[in-house]
C-alpha cells in the first residue's frame, strides 16, 4: 500500500489525568476512529487528529502518542479556537445544516459573535493543513474524513500538489435550498473548499446528489467560483469480527441475561443512539404510544428499551431534547404502565456490552433517524442479533437504500405509520423473520469497513 | 373575454353580525381578494369561495352574496372540517412545508389525530371540486388559487373534462427534501393533485424548479404515480391606481403627519407584515440591534418602525413567536433607548392608513422574509414612497429576482449581513437613492396584477 495519511478530528488515542496528574490513554470510544483503528494497525499509515484537552498535551509531550504500527500526530489548536470550531461551527451550524435541524424561524443567528466563530474554524482548517503539508510522504492519499476540515483540501493542494485528497463526509449533506441558509461567502468557501479535494465521498446517492445540486443553484454556485470535484459513494461496514466478538464477551453475555430477566416474555423494541435531536428518539416515544392505542393487544406485551446514550452536552438544544425526551417517556409510563409493566425503558447509561446484548436480544431494532448519514447500528444489529429480529428503518437513513429491501420501511416524521410499521414488524411470522434477518446479515457482510475504505483509496488514485 | 371561474379559500366578500344579528358586509381585507377584486368586478365571472363564519352564511341564506358584475359562489363545510382543513393542514402543516418552517426534531407529529385533519383537507377540497362542477360554464377557465385547494384539479378534470384549470401557487415551493417529510402517501396524492390541473404557477422561477425537482426524487415521483404538469411562472403585480388613490387619501396623509411627529430628524427604517414565522421579524430586530453595536454613530439616528398585524392567532406556534418578538424588542429598547430615543417602535394594531404611511415616508424598508412566495410589500413600497427610500430585500423572497438590480440585498439569516445591510442603505448618497428608486418604481409598474391575471387565462389556454 502506498503511504495514506488519515486526518480526523478524533483519534485513536485520547488521554484522561490520573489523581496524580499522570495521563492514563483510554481507547478510541466507538465511532469513527474505533472502526478505523483496526483497518490502519500495522499499515505505517500517518494519522493526524486533534488534541482536544490537556491530558492529551501533557501525553504528547511524554511522547505517550504511539500506535500499533501507526504514527499519531496532533494538533494543538487553543481552547478557544477549538471550541469556537468544534462547539458553534462544525457541531452547531454544520451538523445542523446538514441535517435539516434548524428551527429556521429562530436559529441560526449569524452575528458577530458567530463570524468570530467562523474565524476559529477556519483557522482550525489550517492548523490542520499545515501539519498535513509538513508531515505528510511525498505522493501519499490524504483521507480528510468528516465536516470539521472541509476547508483544508484547497488548502494542501495549493502547497503540496503531489498529495491526493479525498474528503469523505460522514454526515448527510443538505439540500442546496438550506445551503443557502449559511452566509454567501461562508456557503462559497466550504463548496469551494470541497472542491478543493481531488474527489468527495459519502455513503449515500442521495448526499451525493445534494451536494452536486448545488451548484445547480446559481448563487451558490457563483459563491464557490469553482466546478464541482468529483465525487463517489462508498457506504460504511462494520468490521465484523471486532463487533462479533465483542458480542461473543462475557460481559456481553452477563448483560443478556439480566435484560431477558427485566423484559421476561414480553416482547422487546430496541433501539441505541446518542441522544441527539437527528435521532428522532421523541418519536419514537410517540410512536409507542400510538401502538398502544391502536393495537390494545400490545398494552403489558411489548417493551422499548432505549439506550441513548448523552452527547455534546455542552450545546443548549441537546439538554433541552434530553429533557424532552425524559419527560415524554415518563408521561407515557404514567399513562400506559400497570403492575411491574412499563412500555418504555429509557437508559441514558453508556454502557457498551448492554447496547451489545440489546442488539443481540431485540424482536424489533427501531432505527428512525430524520436524516442520518449511514447509521452503522442498522447494520451492526443484524449482525449479531440472535432471535431474527426485524430492522424497522427510516427512509432517510443512508443505509436504507442497503438494507431497504429486507427491512420494513418507515417515514421518521409520520408516527401514525411507525406505529403501523411496528406492529407489522412484530406480528411477523417466524418464517418470513427468519428469510429477512439471514438476508439482511450476508448483505451487511457483503460490504464492509475495509471495503470503504478502500473505495477512498482507489478514488485518491484517480 | 371567455368565461372565467376563479376559486379560492377567502372571497372578496365576507360579513359579520350586527348587535341585532343582522349580516354587515366587511371588504376584502387586502392580501389575494383585495387584489383580485378590481380585476374581476363587471367581468360576469364566477368566483367560488369558502363561507367561514354563522354571518357568511345568514348572508348567504338571505342573498346577500353578491358582487359588482361577478357571481359569488361559497362552499359550506361544516365548521369541524374548516377547521382541519384550514388550520391543521393548510396553515400548521402545508404552509410551514412549503416555507420550510418545521422544526423538524419536534414537529411536524403525523399522528391519528393528523390523519383525521388530513381527510378533512380532502373532504374540503371535495366540495370545492364539486361546486366547480356544477357551476363552471362551458369551456371556462377555471383559476384556483393557493395551497387550501391543491387537490382539486383532479377531482374536477374527472368529471368536466371541458374545463381548463390552472393552479397557482402564492407559497414558496419546498424543496424536495422537505416535501419527503410529509407521509408518503399525502406527498403522493398533493403532487398527483396538482398535476390534475392543465397548468401550475408560481411566483419565481425557484419554486417552480423545486416543484419540478420532486419528480426527479424517485420515491416521490413513485408516490405520485403521474408525470409532472405543465408550469408557469408568473410574478404578481400591485394594482397601481388603487394603492396610489389610498395613499393618496386624507386618512393617510393624517397618519403620514403623525408619523413625521413621531420619528422627528431621525431616519426611519419601516416594516410591513403579518406576525408570521416566515417573515422573520426576530432577526430584524437583532440587525437593528447589531447595527448599533457595530455603528455607533447611529444611536439615537435611527428608528426601526416595526408594524406587524396579528395573524393566525388560532396557532400556537403564532401566539409564541409574537411573545418573542414583543420580549426582543423591549429587552433591546431597555438596553439601547435614551431620553425620548426608542430604538425600535412595535405597532401590533392592524391600520390600513399607518400601514401606507409607514410606505410613503421610509427612508429604509427592510422586506427580510425566510422565504416568500413574492412578497407584494416589496413592490407596494417603491410605487408609493415619497422619499427616494432604498428597498432592503431578502434573496429569499420570490421577488427578489424582479427586483435585485436596484435593491440592497440580504441573507436573512445573517444577522451581521442584515445589520450591514441596513448601513449601507442608510448611508447611500441621494443621487443613487433617487436611481434606484426611479428604477424600482419603473419596475413595479412595468408588471401589474392585472398582467399576472393575464398569463393565468394564457396558461389556462394552452
Amino acid at each position: 500500500m502506498d503511504p495514506v495519511v488519515v486526518v480526523s478530528n478524533r483519534g485513536p488515542l485520547s488521554f484522561r489525568l490520573d489523581d496524580d496528574g499522570n495521563p492514563l490513554a483510554v481507547g478510541a470510544a466507538g465511532g469513527l476512529a474505533g472502526t478505523l483503528q483496526p483497518l490502519l494497525e500495522g499499515s505505517g499509515s500517518t494519522w493526524i487528529s486533534c488534541s482536544m484537552s490537556e491530558a492529551d498535551r501533557t501525553a504528547a509531550a511524554r511522547g505517550l502518542m504511539r500506535g500499533e504500527g501507526l504514527r499519531l500526530l496532533n494538533v494543538f489548536p487553543s481552547p478557544d479556537v477549538y471550541r469556537m470550531a468544534y462547539d458553534v461551527i462544525s457541531n452547531a451550524t454544520l451538523w445542523f445544516c446538514f441535517h435539516h435541524l434548524f428551527d429556521l424561524s429562530r436559529r441560526p443567528r449569524f452575528d458577530s459573535r458567530w463570524r468570530e466563530a467562523w474565524e476559529g474554524y477556519r483557522e482550525l482548517n489550517r492548523q490542520f493543513a499545515r501539519l498535513v503539508v509538513e508531515a505528510a510522504p511525498e505522493g501519499s492519499s490524504v483521507l480528510v474524513q468528516d465536516y470539521h476540515l472541509l476547508l483544508t483540501g484547497r488548502l494542501i493542494a495549493r502547497e503540496r500538489p503531489d498529495l491526493r485528497t479525498v474528503h469523505f463526509l460522514h454526515t448527510p449533506f443538505c439540500s442546496p435550498e438550506i445551503l443557502r441558509v449559511l452566509p454567501p461567502d461562508v456557503a462559497g468557501e466550504l463548496l469551494s473548499g470541497m472542491a478543493g479535494f481531488g474527489a468527495c465521498g459519502f455513503h449515500a446517492r442521495r448526499w451525493e446528489s445534494c451536494f452536486r445540486q448545488c451548484w445547480e443553484d446559481p448563487e451558490l454556485a457563483a459563491a464557490a467560483g469553482s466546478p464541482p470535484p468529483p465525487t463517489f459513494v462508498a457506504p460504511i461496514g462494520p468490521v465484523p469480527e471486532a463487533i462479533q466478538s465483542e458480542a461473543a464477551s462475557p460481559a456481553c453475555a452477563q448483560a443478556r441475561r439480566s435484560l431477558r430477566q427485566l423484559v421476561g416474555d414480553r416482547r422487546l423494541i430496541v433501539r441505541v443512539d446518542r441522544v441527539e435531536l437527528s435521532k428522532n428518539i421523541l418519536r419514537g416515544c410517540w410512536a409507542v404510544e400510538e401502538l398502544l392505542e391502536l393495537h390494545p393487544d400490545w398494552r403489558g406485551r411489548v417493551v422499548l428499551l432505549a439506550l441513548a446514550y448523552p452527547s455534546r452536552e455542552g450545546l443548549a438544544e441537546y439538554l433541552a431534547y434530553r429533557s424532552e425526551v425524559e419527560h415524554a417517556v415518563e408521561r407515557i409510563n404514567e399513562r400506559w404502565g400497570q403492575g411491574d409493566w412499563q412500555p418504555i425503558v429509557l437508559d441514558v447509561a453508556d454502557d457498551r456490552a448492554r447496547s451489545l446484548a440489546a442488539l443481540c436480544e431485540y424482536d424489533v431494532l427501531l432505527v428512525n433517524p430524520l436524516r442520518d448519514g449511514l447509521n452503522l447500528v442498522a447494520k451492526e444489529g443484524p449482525l449479531i442479533n440472535a432471535t431474527d429480529g426485524v430492522l424497522a428503518l427510516s427512509r432517510e437513513a443512508g443505509a436504507w437504500p442497503e438494507l431497504r429491501e429486507d427491512a420494513v420501511g418507515l417515514n421518521p416524521f409520520d408516527v401514525h405509520g411507525t406505529a403501523e410499521a411496528l406492529d407489522a414488524a412484530l406480528r411477523m411470522e417466524p418464517p418470513e423473520r427468519r428469510r429477512r434477518a439471514d438476508a439482511l446479515r450476508q448483505r451487511v457482510l457483503s460490504r464492509r469497513a475495509a471495503d470503504w475504505l478502500e473505495d477512498q483509496l482507489l478514488a485518491a488514485g484517480r
